[in-house]
């Protein structure tokens, strides 16, 4: 009697997921000689086949312009030779950069003659959930590789002819080097139905690292069981306390909210101490009114300047990532830290003083990624820190927190070495 | 006209979980000195309160006896004057500890003279979920304290009289303190939906930790969305390769197998190079077999013994938590090493070889928390690692790994110091 044996529907996400288990074993026996060839190799082929790329890219742009997409968008869903340039370069980059996996980070000798090591290792599989821009592909897959790692890529529908080509141009890559080409795997379907399915991927996922807007972040966040590292985010603040010096008050102002409005480490907020708002707060409205930046401000911040949106508690809890701005009064250094532990997000958080005091107060009692004495949000960012790369900004508080380099791609293991232990 | 103003009806969850939030700030501030007088006095409670805490002990036993609750279990549940001699001395224990808040872990210049350091700061409010074992709910609040944390408990229905007078007496104690009673709060509405509730509450917890069994532990992880620091399940494996000595070998299985079987570091299943089991595999399982282990083996195995039932899928896969082993002949190390990544939980896996290249390959290519080279998989733990304190096991490879000590409970923070810095 035969049975009809039938076989299991085929399944991308978890074939693709299957493939990149697989693969993670392999990769955290490569050597980082073995890894750096193949980063090497890729950045190459990213210019030899730049025509490809950049083929399929204007299929994508010719669909989004289409479809309305905005300009913005469509800027950042833009290749070209410069682009695929910057790409080729920071794969190289990437090459030079120690790789953290086997580090030594302890070692001891237990009573019992028991020698311990812990190392790092390479965390396993990385899920990557991100929006449009197409160098995340790129981006991702060299972090990855670099630290022995697969990765599950899932970018956006919008840039699906882009990633395809990128990622066929990693594996042409890939085949040349010792590394397996599973280690680097895009899901094409881009349903929502599947990115839901990848959330909860456990079996295959070691972390999930979602990149793009606070909504993307927020849906993976609050449907994902497999671990998340948590990027973005950022209503960061600057405080001007009593004894700020003026000039240098307003250029870190100006510089967090204007040099790059749209990002997450821009400053959305500024508290002034009530006495430094009575001497110096037209000067600091008028230098932010002159870049284009729109006001919205508390009742006493309205008395200063004659245009000022009145701002409420939504404007305390937005971020702009824009040329707009909220301004509010405080009566001490401790009001501006309720405030900013109030509304904050976690990320990056600045006090412009020259009272000691109060600084290591707000250092102390701020709870934030990366708190700031006279210096300007904007330096929150992998590079600005010196680690040579970076996968996101991580605002949760557990495995890293802040600009994350290539060691949050890495976990540890515990290496026990005895002569017959038992107790 | 006037509007009638509803107040919401109150929340235990949520009303406990938005103090235990404003408390973990005050906490944040709390010095070490502080804290571990604390500490002091809760131990020092614990023994004025005993005939308290044991009439309210009593109850339970009573209810768990009348519900017909195992001896196993009512052991666990159980209070005596020595065990709460045995709370009140480890309280003292973690007083010495080194308290890891403040620390710091980098300290550099960039080019730009921006002064970066990385400190440890507490992680906030921590959210236990716990079963029967009332001695949790004092472990976790000193450990939690220690560190500068809140900790909101959930412990079980059973253990409810148990942990409400633990922690009256814990908040009767933190009154004659420094430190605010509302860092320690006992959900006492133990119902399964205020469970699901604490799962989702991200606004309010930094991390939630379940201690307990694997379908406790399942039931976190399938469904929070706070961060969870997994603990806990061990299918761990002992591998005795072919150059094993006979003697380590037999001693290190029985150890890892019979010392304390209900415990998740203990071993489940044998793997055995054929050539060791040819010359050795009858002493082996006479050994298990004297000390009462029921043996389940491959069909190999069944050849060296009369009483060893067959062993499938079900068993290699099986933490059996009690006196019983699986055990199966291997033709390498790499059969071994397949194996145990398969079945295994990612917790501690053992070698016994003589053979220097084997034990490097399974060290290196086992992807576990802790690698044993000739010694028990049961010195995975906190105590024994030297780390004098431990909230878990993490089985997972964010954060932390293997034992967790008091760094586990913390986070880290950037701070930069300027003078005037945007570029």
């Amino acid at each position: 009697m035969s049975q009809s044996v039938q076989a299991a529907p085929y399944n991308e996400l978890i074939n693709k997921a299957e493939q990149a288990k697989s693969a993670a074993s392999v990769m955290a026996k490569m050597t980082t000689a073995q890894k750096n060839e193949a980063l090497r190799l890729i950045s190459a082929q990213l210019i030899e086949e730049q025509e490809f790329i950049l083929s399929e890219n204007a299929k994508d742009l010719t669909s989004g312009k289409s479809n309305g997409m905005n300009d913005s968008l469509l800027d950042r869903l833009s290749l070209d030779e410069n682009r695929l340039k910057d790409m080729a370069n920071a794969l190289i980059q990437v090459t030079e950069l120690e790789d953290p996996v086997g580090e030594v980070l302890e070692k001891w000798q237990q009573p019992n003659e028991l020698g311990m090591t812990k190392i790092r290792v390479p965390l396993g599989v990385v899920g990557m959930i991100y929006e449009a821009r197409p160098n995340v592909t790129v981006d991702a897959s060299s972090l990855c590789l670099k630290t022995g790692n697969a990765v599950v890529l899932r970018g956006s529908s919008t840039a699906i002819h882009s990633n395809k080509a990128l990622v066929q141009v990693i594996h042409n890559a890939l085949k040349k080097s010792d590394l397996p080409i599973e280690a680097v795997q895009l899901i094409e379907d881009t349903s929502r139905e599947t990115a839901s399915e990848m959330f909860k991927l456990n079996d295959y996922l070691d972390v999930l690292i979602p990149r793009g807007g606070a909504k993307l972040i927020q849906t993976v966040v609050a449907n994902a069981t497999v671990p998340v590292l948590e990027t973005g985010a950022g209503n960061c603040h600057v405080y001007i306390d009593e004894t700020a010096d003026v000039e240098m008050a307003v250029s870190i102002v100006i510089n967090a909210k204007t040099q790059r409005p749209s990002v997450c480490n821009s400053c959305e907020s500024v508290l002034v101490h009530k006495e430094w708002a009575a001497a110096h707060m037209p000067e600091l409205l008028n230098a932010l009114q002159e870049k284009g930046v729109q006001l919205h401000g508390d009742e006493e911040t309205q008395k200063f300047h004659d245009n000022v949106f009145p701002a409420g508690e939504e404007d305390w809890a937005k971020e702009y990532l824009g040329l707009e701005i909220a301004v509010k009064v405080v009566e001490s250094v401790d009001e501006a830290i309720a405030h900013i532990n109030q509304y904050g997000t976690k990320h990056s958080e600045a006090i412009i003083s020259a009272t000691n005091e109060n600084v290591e107060k707000f250092i102390m009692e701020i709870d934030a990624a990366a708190v700031y004495h006279n210096a300007s949000t904007r330096f929150t960012d992998g590079f600005e820190f010196g680690f040579g790369a970076e996968i996101g900004i991580s605002t949760q508080k557990l495995h890293a927190r802040g600009p994350m380099g290539l060691p949050a791609l890495t976990s540890t293991k515990y290496i026990i070495k005895g002569n017959g232990q038992t107790k």
